[in-house]
């Protein structure tokens, strides 16, 4: 059993959009053991969309299609659906009832081409959407499911849950009996692709096809990490959980202190969980991640109970007034230096009351640069009751990965210290 | 002329990598007059890979292939091309001496298995790669060009920029004349789609085919905000260019207000200059948003030059301490109010010395909902030497989507203001 996962819309084609939906959908169906094996992505033109729901439909056994559903004049996925299966639209009452409701509710008239939202083809079974104005869609037929869905990520992604994906685990319950299949995804950070690769070695020992079990094995690099990702197609659970428990055993014996996460936790919420159980509370001083340390640390819900607060001090003025660095220090050593690092964590950790401190300075670029510091360098500071200590890293030359590649570091400095973890870089 | 763009790659199609690579290079290629008509997604395997390349090699000019160049087992778009083309892999000597110098610099040893890195088909033209390992490649047959860049980001775009789209446009240079592409994107805040979508009225007004000019408009929801792409297709840049600023025009007689920007600049980057040009400093006291304003800030090159600093306080205690709000406020109206918002700007305003404060109080969830103070409620507090006041919205139930959508609230209260703008909303 395959799937195709067909966008319409021409702002992904020049590149405008990142079609985030395609990846959400596979995942999804991925996880009920519908494996996507084509995605592709066609124009706002009706010649295009009716000969790719043709080839996929004669492909694939379920057929998803995202886009091109909303109220305006370049939304024509809907016309195509009934065209390409011959059925009326049809106005259904209940979805117009919704459209309504959302208007009401944000004290607004609602404009007339809403109407149009309200109308389904007549052979399809209607996907509610009660977080915006346009339903899904669904059809069976000939065993196959095709099914469309709007292309707003988070209308897409309620309606996937609440309908779309029950509806294909119930239809296909029998099929996907018999065959199991699972991921994992392992995070590591702070080594190279093939660095990591070397020091695990021989793949085959890890992965492989045995007794009807396949294990696959990927590397998927990301800033400053390394995901492995282990698929695994068995013909029953114990098998597949087996095999997969197998490669992961494998993996830890070679990369454990790389490993951050075996449950795709971000690194944020590792070091929270690690903060939680030790009852630490934390405080970070930044400079030249301006923020995004403290704004990756609050991502995770509930870090009120150890992030206490978070000073950006971009200047040399807000680094001595705010944290307490001394003039002297910034003088002499200058505001991107060992001393200045460790000068800001324990400056935040005082002044804060926190357990810990972690700081930031370095130069995010694409200006700044000096002699000897070029940009990407960067200090990370750590202060607790016991030590004080600053590391240097250095990366790339681009100013967003900059500052999310220094937040991860900090992070990273944060985890090795908290558990112990002594790396020679 | 028409492009395709094939990825390769299983972590694409089970949805754990969003496919960035394929929208980077669809809007490189649009810019150069080369419009992508299809963007494919194969798996990792051999079979499917070779038909992909058979079937965009009949249908399209110029067909781009990313993903699986790099070193280790799962890579194996390159055999797949040297298969494809009936063409022997060889030893290039510039591409090792490179993939060796990258591990000289980074002081590690070179495991075996980049020497494979240093295979290409005989009958590529290199597409050298400083700054990785796995080079591009490219095949010119039968008036087409067929090229492969490896799936790393980074990588992939300094090919790109420095090799492969220099090379289309010298080898396309007739036929990409006498047709002109042109496109541009229109940034919109705090409107709704359907709402803009009724202000503007009718789109053929502004959209429409005249003299071989074809002029369309879509549009694109992003969070908060709506982007309206305004794409003409004309016999020369002048026609191009007339049609494209005569659909600007009536735009922006439509929605001036809700317009932020006509050059694609995000909004931190819009305000960053607003206060350049008025010289005036700003510091952030956030709570709900935990460092995001800060960090969309300082996301702009030299944005030190008017962002002071920023404070997180994510406590009632730090919101006292280092803020200076009241006891009293926060005991009678609590944290999130807009008494607390405007203790918290004029406090940081104050604290900082800045000209103006900014500062977000709410709940970001998915827990901290109180009677009358729902997840997403987010109060918005600014201040000046001459103005003090906070404002209220509410959006989502999602903590990052609330992050995200609550630091570009504030920062468009704060374009507003600066513009004296007056929106009921």
């Amino acid at each position: 059993m395959k799937a195709a996962v067909i966008t319409v819309g021409d702002e992904i084609l020049i590149g405008q959009v990142v079609n985030t939906n395609a990846a959400y959908l596979s995942s999804k169906l991925f996880s009920i053991g519908i494996p996507v094996g084509r995605m592709v992505t066609v124009p706002d033109e009706r010649r295009e969309i009716i000969s790719e729901f043709k080839s996929s439909f004669k492909s694939f056994d379920v057929i998803l299609v995202t886009g091109g559903l909303g109220p305006t004049h370049d939304d024509i996925t809907k016309t195509c659906i009934a065209e390409f299966f011959q059925a009326r639209l049809v106005l259904n009452q209940k979805v117009l009832k919704n459209v309504k409701r959302m208007f009401r509710r944000r004290n607004i008239p609602m404009p007339q081409s809403n109407v149009e939202q309200a109308m389904v083809p007549q052979n399809a079974v209607v996907l509610y959407n009660r977080w915006g104005t346009a339903p899904g869609l669904l059809i069976e037929q000939g065993g196959k499911i095709f099914a469309a869905v709007p292309g707003v990520p988070f209308e897409m992604q309620k309606i996937c849950e609440k309908h779309l994906i029950p509806y294909l685990k119930k239809t296909f319950k029998e099929a996907l009996s018999g065959r199991v299949i699972i991921q994992k995804t392992i995070h590591t950070i702070g080594i190279s692709e093939s660095v990591l690769n070397e020091r695990i070695g021989d793949v085959n020992r890890i992965t492989g096809t045995k007794d009807g079990t396949t294990v696959k094995l990927a590397f998927l690099p990301a800033n400053y990490e390394i995901r492995l990702r282990i698929a695994v197609e068995a013909p029953d659970e114990n098998s597949a959980h087996w095999a997969l428990n197998n490669a992961i055993r494998k993996l830890k014996d070679k990369a454990a202190n790389y490993i951050y996460s075996y449950n795709e936790s971000p690194i944020e919420k590792v070091v929270g969980e690690i903060l939680r159980k030790k009852r630490l509370t934390i405080s970070a001083a930044e400079s030249c991640t301006g923020g995004l340390v403290a704004s990756k640390i609050t991502n995770v819900p509930r870090s009120s109970e150890y992030f206490l607060n978070g000073i950006v001090a971009y200047s040399n003025k807000s680094k001595v007034k705010l944290l307490g660095v001394k003039d002297s220090t910034l003088r002499k050593f200058g505001a991107v230096s060992r001393e200045t690092a460790i000068e800001m964590a324990r400056g935040i950790r005082k002044k804060s009351g926190s357990d810990i401190g972690i700081s930031t300075t370095g130069i995010a670029g694409p200006s700044g640069a000096a002699k000897n510091k070029p940009v990407g360098l960067v200090w990370i500071g750590y202060s607790d009751k016991n030590i004080t200590f600053a590391k240097d890293f250095i990366y790339t030359k681009d100013r967003l990965r900059n500052k999310e590649i220094m937040s991860k570091i900090a992070l990273e400095v944060l985890r090795r210290k908290l558990l112990r973890i002594t790396i020679n870089n």
